[in-house]
């Protein structure tokens, strides 16, 4: 079992460290936040400076965790020595895979996202449960490290994760469209409704309170991860703005809301139904088109949901 | 206390019907859907015909409830006798207003729109309490008979809602925004995001999830709530284009979203923290101002919650 060293240890970074500890790892931490280190100290986990942590991952070939906002990886990455295994959980990926490129392109990086969150943020928000049956995306682009794709996926799945495998650009995409787009959507509706003053706002009844439930999040979080994803979100503003136009064009022609209505209800329906992956199948880590594979299966709803030396045990529906 | 003569006997009218009767009135009802009128008279409820109801609401000169879709209020119209107290449930009051004024101008109509409701449709997903805690709109317009006027909401208040006056276009104005643009987004939400196939399905999680929920409801009824709404949904549809676009071309340019973010940010909290309306008034409602002096209450989010003979006991913030 790979040791583990995560650097940052808010919500995210904090609930990794704790869930691998749990999993029985060796782990140490590092933050530039004094409060978090303080804390997590108190609860008995090991954690250095941000110079020594990287250090030690070296001298022990662990897998390294960015678990920094976007705007702070870029200094991590510039304190990586030579060659670590490196993962990070930013919730974009294109952009942290090009700045490692640029930075450190002697890291041996594989990108991952655990899709859990919380409202909250900082060390005492963190559970080392905060994993368990939620999807965890692993970059399989080409070229990624075997060795390091099986580190990350190990970590994820010891975490009680399963592991949705997927380029950078197929991850970026998806999550503009149920991640970031979502955000930007509760923003406007919240807008719109408080427009309609103190009368629309004391009507205000179960379809708002859910529509604009997230735009209660961090605005500076919110921030952080909708620009960070500019391009694929760009697109998927660009489809909401034309299935929004087409709304009001049909409804100001003709009056009617059918296509839209029809075709959202039919959307919804196809996310509750959605297929269990219960087909199992297997991919071997070492073969050539492994992560040709693999992006296929997380591309078809497929995941993995355990690993046996270098065979992935997967399912798809 | 009036009789209550209740026409559609599904979730509305059922549940009005059933609070009616609980609280100690005099109650009938007519539907044209024969599994509505055989489980309502199942449940112990007077039943009759369309035609035998209201002729029994001339004679007993008992508030007629019109509980039927926006489609089929017409016909009931048309078989209205002269002169009898009128309202309504439906959940678009301009419309309404005009129908009366052409089809039964001789009726003394004042309309109402209870804010509450569930997914569940038919008598037997009603309930007596479905009106608890909720709001309920009782149209305040230039001309309104004030003794139908107090018909209406004394009836709203005995079952247990509150009643928020408003004129006819700005319950129009104001529903548009926190009820018919919500599901107008949540559609297009649903369909941008499965339009990314199953990968982002698999992806989907807490903030796609509430944005798409009231996607579920039935389109029909989803389609004629919002078509009935055409003119106010469109002015909130637009609002949301702008402010979409908007956000679109900052990210675009700047790749700033921080306006959007921060303007819904600040909105939802304008919702979580309104101010409890709890400076207690009266409105005499035989004064010549009282209908004027009731919509501007409305309008800054305060409410009627007791009635005692003409006089009404209302709370502002």
């Amino acid at each position: 079992m790979r040791d583990v060293c995560v650097v940052g240890l808010g919500l995210i970074g904090g609930s990794v460290l704790r869930a691998a500890a749990a999993a029985g790892r060796v782990t140490w931490g590092a933050t530039a936040s004094q409060a978090d280190a303080v804390a997590a100290r108190a609860d008995g986990f090991d954690v250095v400076g941000v110079d020594a942590a990287l250090e030690r991952a070296r001298a022990q070939d662990a897998l390294v965790v960015v678990a920094v906002p976007l705007p702070a990886v870029e200094d991590v990455l510039r304190a990586l020595p030579e060659g670590v295994r490196l993962t990070d959980v930013v919730s974009v990926k294109g952009p942290v895979a090009d700045l490692v490129a640029r930075v450190a392109p002697h890291a041996r990086y594989v990108g991952g996202h655990p899709m859990a969150g919380t409202s909250a943020s900082g060390w005492a928000a963190g559970d080392a449960a905060l994993f368990r049956g939620a999807a965890w995306v692993v970059a399989a682009d080409d070229g990624a490290d075997p060795d390091v794709f099986a580190d990350v996926t190990a970590l994820a799945l010891a975490t009680g994760a399963h592991v949705v495998p997927a380029s950078a650009a197929e991850h970026d995409a998806a999550v503009a469209r149920v991640s970031h787009l979502p955000h930007v959507l509760a923003a406007v509706l919240a807008s719109v409704g408080a427009d309609g003053g103190p009368l629309a706002l004391s009507l205000a009844a179960g379809s708002f309170g859910d529509g604009t439930r997230v735009a209660g999040s961090r605005p500076e979080l919110v921030r952080a991860m909708c620009e960070g994803n500019r391009g694929a979100l760009l697109d998927a503003v660009d489809d909401a703005l034309g299935r929004l136009g087409a709304a009001r064009g049909s409804l100001a022609s003709t009056g009617a809301l059918a296509k839209t209505i029809e075709a959202g209800h039919a959307a919804r329906l196809a996310l509750r139904d959605r297929p269990e992956p219960t087909t199992a199948t297997t991919v071997d880590l070492t073969s050539p088109d492994a992560l040709e594979v693999l992006r296929d299966l997380g591309a078809r709803g497929g995941r993995v949901v355990a690993l046996d030396g270098t065979t992935a045990h997967a399912r798809t529906s």
